[in-house]
């Protein structure tokens, strides 16, 4: 989408700090990191939230899971421990409306309700 | 597996409290819950942490976030906003090895890192 904030990451129009890309899955560094590692992960197809991804395209689901699983094995992420999280509408406070998973870790992660 | 704690909230031979149940996946409350809702979905078919999951079957990931789906439109959470969380390993705090999703909402959530 034109008017997308990570569309435009994707494409380069908007520069970040890649740490993975593959045919169809974009990995960068969060700018406000919650954790001593907290990258964000899309999927190149734009969509609005986790449900809409889901009910689209259950592949695209899988394919952002099988990177962030690549990715935690090439990396410390899988056997030090990680956490994937992705917030949807108002109360979980999604401010970019592009599906995005946030992968934290590098040290022992907390709580992560209210 | 006969030593695993949600297989056995799966079955029933645990008891908890069944908010959502379909042929492959099985919802339930979170015994301490970190916000006012609190629930976690896990896949019937046992595996360890996500990256097992959906190395072995991308469509049970499916299955489980089509149920959350669906369960977020039956309730208020899609349109209030939920968030989605699953821990792997030491530096996110996995205590239970059968792979699960929390589901969280009912108000405003807050940080989710360390």
């Amino acid at each position: 989408m034109s008017d997308c904030l990570f569309c435009k990451i994707i494409k380069g129009d908007i520069p970040s700090q890649k740490i993975y890309e593959d045919d169809f899955v974009f990995g960068f560094k969060d700018l406000n990191p919650m954790a001593k590692i907290h990258h964000l992960f899309v999927h190149k197809e734009h969509t609005g939230n986790v449900n809409e991804l889901v009910e689209t395209s259950p592949k695209q689901l899988a394919d952002v899971y099988l990177a962030i699983s690549k990715f935690s094995k090439e990396s410390d992420l899988e056997r030090e421990g990680f956490r994937v999280v992705t917030n949807v509408g108002p109360n979980a406070g999604q401010t970019v409306f592009h599906t995005h998973f946030h992968v934290l870790g590098g040290e022992r992660l907390g709580h992560f309700g209210s």
